[in-house]
């Protein structure tokens, strides 16, 4: 093996378990490695430092495995600035392109070290030559000329570190069981939410219809009316059966008072639709008193943003909603910003797309009934996700009531 | 088509799908049929009545056709006493014998119409000559000599019918949806709870550990408290965990308080078990104040029966678990008589193996997390199970103060 | 119960259901009935008659109650001609429209009766006045002026009967069962497939990217190649690892022969979306050889026409997605012309879409490793979905040897 | 924090996640750390040493977090000879017992390292001061008198480590996700199966009913035909539907070639006991030929020992059945020696079962359609399972397929 390359890491690298995955890939990709230096820090708050030279049987095979490395944060030695390359066309990538993480990221441009500006996961950075700031950019936002980074050479991740002290979320990282106190899960999660708010940050609510039907609309509608919910991301299903809800009292046909399903009620989603319709928006609708309660209604109150993405399963759709699936992504993007927790509730499909775009700092909790949905949204990159499964009948008005207790006492 | 026989149907039998049911078997089994007649109960209360000639190519074919529609409650017009073969060894049944459906069943012996006790499904029935009793019985109890009924002749079974009221489970009939108002579906239960309680039968819980995991275990100790539970069928898992939270906090190691796995909580379900098997047994250790509270606790002091089933899974087991499988099922259906209700929670195995041994007219409610344990316990034989996809940590506490509130006002 | 009205019942209606249904309608709604005429089919191919008269407290009961009726195709006896209102506004309908079943349909129009063209449920009837023709109108695509049916006088919908013969569908009808002989399942469809294109009806395809993860994308290339498949319905992730399976090797960056992820790997689909859209389209990918085998390859040599609906979720996506969700949906329907089997494989999403824009009497079976999947789209009233719980990565190539089997022997 | 006691670690610790979860477990439970040493391994095949003080508030949590420590294998310094105990009565523990991890495990007993035979998790380990050697006891098996090892002191564990090359069973190491290539993983359970047996080592199997509903009993017999496997552990179920097969072509009652249910099938299975009952064995009915193929039969033509425990759900059951739990445990246990592999198909019961007397060195490979099962099984502690979601149905010809393949070049 006669290429070889010299890296560095520095951090909590034992305990957050970066070494471990820097040695497990070097083997995966048979390499070999050898220490120059490694200084552990002695105590728990002492950061480690370690320096490794990377050997392999190819140039090619070294590059492999340092673009990697850099995953978890390894840096070159040899310091360099960021390479840059013009896209040639819009929505074309270089080749080389640098794929982002969804890691806070900096770019050492010019001698200097900036932030890659709305990190998520599977991006290009680009960097602005002009003002001297770089971007994460999807492929659907490239644009020809925008200078495109390749390469890893000038590009720093922070892989996440384990917190020094014993944190709520860490209790449950990355596993997903049916079988938790449920009681407990919720008062965690109920104590981070304040948390979280109290820190100044937005608290993003992913909803699918599941939450009507199972009849935790109100609960849900309580939650924002109290100030607990910042952001609302969902499709034109939990807006159209919340809606049809406060006109009707069903969901999908369905009383959520009786459980039986009403004669024409079949027909009240598409009524629901064609009424807001008619208003011409939900908040108008809202304000000429045809919509007079519910999820939809207390956000408009709130003046609380809704995002409602389209999707090829919608009836109608309502006038709200964005059919353009692009479009809804940019706007979902937009108000991602500031969030410090993102709570997804019974929907895989937009659990996914919110997911994509969170940075993995942003505290993420995946409630559903149905465990195969919190293990793809983790195999989608969303590593940082809390499974918890559970009914969201019983777990929204259960977390209402534990947030009312924590205020309260 | 030149074999034939005819049957008679009586009752609501268009509307409790049986003619339908009837005429699909036997096309899907090549056969033809005539109608008769057809008496069409004209008004909602009025039974109909049904004469059909079924016709087959052979004898054998008419045979099995008719042996199918037996089963829905058709009846051959030919009035026989029933026949009967005496078992030629233990657990070993004659040729032809009978295979018992969990419905209503009576036989026609010495010209007289006697009920069959204990009917389950896929038994056999033996004919007492002495006392002129005929009992359901399954492989396991089969004596050598035993009088086994042959065939369908003589046998008459009631099959299910459609209520002429709308009751609280219809609504659900059949279904497994996770999607449905969960705070509606608990206030039904309630109700109907009281309902089999104030019709003086008994209510059983069928239960697995997941109600001690998911921190339920207060709540149905104090359900058994109150009164609502007569019998409590589960295994050795449920009782473990329970007493090791009892006197240690946790549940598998995991304090149900603060979610935390505990140092050394790996071992607490084996002192748990060690502790009851130096007092003797679960009845010992409350008397000897080793056990101060929960499940096992409140039955010990309301002297509600507990059934604990072994089963290779078992860490121990607890002195009071039966070990012998075929011993476990004997003593589960001498418990089984007079339950109304049974309410089966967080358990395929021991859910299965009840629903079993159950008539179909007991009312079954299965909450599961997962809808496959509610889909195999329905493709088993239990059909008339209504499946609550829910989680049991949210679920029992929910039933809890919906019980109280009914009772409260 | 003083108001009353009559209806007529007519074909298989007893061994189809049809007259359960209703009965079990009337009851649940508190209404009552009398049969005033029975005239039941003697022979197995002989259809049945009925006439009720149907009671209620109410005329507005009454009306509840016949208007579900209508739905299991019964007929008021007093015949009428179609009642029809202008749209007030674009995607407004006026109160009381007809909101459709997805059964064959047909109005009475100037005396004549014509039927529902494109059916599909949760529609409006829209005539033209002008032409003489009636078409099933989805809310997106109504119009101020069009001329909507209201309430149900003048439409006749004909429910689903039992086919006469046992067919193979008929076997696994309305089950979720993953208990089932797999191989004989496989050749089951297989057989049928063969009998829809036989009989010059298309096949459609609705495909998630799982088939590609599980490495079941060559034997899908293979059906289309051969030419089982007439028509593609997916998204962006589908084509897009499809095409990274062709460039790279990798889905999702892991090596599908090996099983083993990918270095850089997570930047292939980003790569293999930029490559289409430097080419234009991803026919011109094939066109200049970028693309070289796979799904879509196979679609574009041999014609076959692919819709690649939009969603959020989507990175890129590729330049032949329709992100606009509406316009995807109509796309989607005209190309559902003519289907005579539709097999949905690991995808919810677009199952549930194309479901909703499907007449039911097009052989639908969803095959998915989730059961819950297969119960979702029934729910949304897909009912004559047969599932099949099974792995795709299993499934098609099975699927593919049982269709050369077929063919060759 | 002025509680301290040193240990030390030796060994691949840090690539094998030992140093992290030493780390985690000690701030998890509030304690402190200061290295005293670190002697990292320069290259690949090096092994580390670490040398640390680990401090806590009092001297009881000092003891908690090196207890836990000691499972990953940390030895405190200063060396001593295990503790022991008797166990005052039969099945009760002495206070402080330790409880077994399912690790490779020595004891130093009388200034020696004495290996502790047969070690499982969960169970206490016996010293036999006769011959001087040590056994890993259930609690089931522990006589009055045992002399049982107390606390960690003189107890070392053998923390798994990560091998040194890519294997195959690593690139799926705790995951059960069901997108992954499906014939590749056949291919490396193949690959891997052949490897344990030309090491010398057995093939356990085990199975439950749904390998033969699902249609794959023609496919296991063959591997038990051709040598691929050497002991099989199931239930009353799967060798009563596989008879059943054999006898009638259907298990429970549906005909595994057409798909149909057959009339009078629900009998089947009683009859397939009954007249295994009346031949005395399942051994007795292959040699008298009432069993002419099959699974059972197999096992019996090949002498492939055959461990079916009871469970509260059996019917019958068959003779060879093992009713009593504690004894079918036992027998598992015997039979579990010198097993490579096991594989886990379609059943959560015995899996769990196996999986709690397996060594953690075992290849486990468990095939389930439902994620959750795989979960659970992990959930209990046998964490070295790879969980497959597939298929039973297609999974099983599939792996016969791979093997013939792998065997024939």
């Amino acid at each position: 093996m006669d290429h070889s390359r010299e890296i560095e890491l520095e951090g909590h690298i034992i305990d957050s378990g970066i070494m471990t995955r820097v040695f497990d890939r070097v083997m995966d990709m048979g390499g070999d490695f050898e220490i120059i230096t490694f200084e552990v820090g002695k105590k728990k708050r002492d950061p480690s430092y370690a320096r490794l030279q990377i050997r392999a049987d190819s140039e090619e095979q070294l590059q492999s495995i340092t673009s990697e490395l850099h995953r978890y944060g390894a840096r070159l030695i040899d310091l360099d600035n960021v390479r840059l390359m013009p896209a040639e066309a819009d929505r074309v990538v270089p080749k080389g392109f640098y794929s982002t993480t969804n890691h806070p990221t900096s770019v050492r441009y010019r001698d200097e070290w900036i932030p890659v500006e709305h990190i998520e996961m599977d991006c290009t950075i680009v960097v602005d030559e002009v003002t001297g700031r770089a971007f994460c950019t999807p492929l659907s936002r490239l644009k020809k000329g925008d200078s495109v980074v390749i390469g890893e050479e000038g590009v720093r991740v922070v892989y996440p570190e384990r917190p020094r002290e014993t944190g709520m979320f860490e209790f449950m990282h990355g596993q997903v069981s049916s079988e938790r106190p449920s009681a407990t899960i919720v008062r965690k999660i109920a104590k981070e939410l304040l948390k979280v708010k109290a820190a100044g940050l937005k608290v993003g609510l992913v909803g699918g219809p599941a939450i009507v039907h199972t009849g935790a609309g109100d609960a849900l509608a309580t939650l924002i009316r109290e100030g607990y919910i910042d952001i609302l991301f969902s499709g034109n299903a939990l807006a159209t059966h919340d809606i049809e809800y406060n006109l009707f009292g069903t969901s999908l046909g369905m009383n959520l008072k009786t459980g039986e399903l009403i004669t024409g009620g079949h027909k009240h989603h598409i009524y629901a639709i064609s009424e807001v319709m008619r208003a011409g928006s939900i908040a108008a609708a809202v304000e000429k008193h045809v919509i007079t309660g519910g999820i939809m209604y207390e956000c408009v109150k709130a003046g609380i943003p809704y995002i409602l993405a389209g999707s090829i399963r919608d009836d109608g759709p309502l006038p709200d909603v964005i059919t353009d699936t692009v479009e809804a992504q940019d706007r979902m993007r937009e108000h991602l910003e500031d969030c410090g927790m993102v709570l997804m509730i019974g929907t895989l499909l937009h659990s996914v797309a919110v997911g994509n775009c969170l940075p993995s700092y942003v505290k993420t909790i995946c409630v559903d009934i149905n465990p195969a949905s919190v293990t793809k949204l983790m195999d989608r990159g969303t590593t940082q996700a809390i499974g918890v499964v559970s009914d969201a009948g019983t777990f929204i008005p259960a977390l209402l009531a534990a947030l009312s207790q924590n205020i309260n006492g």
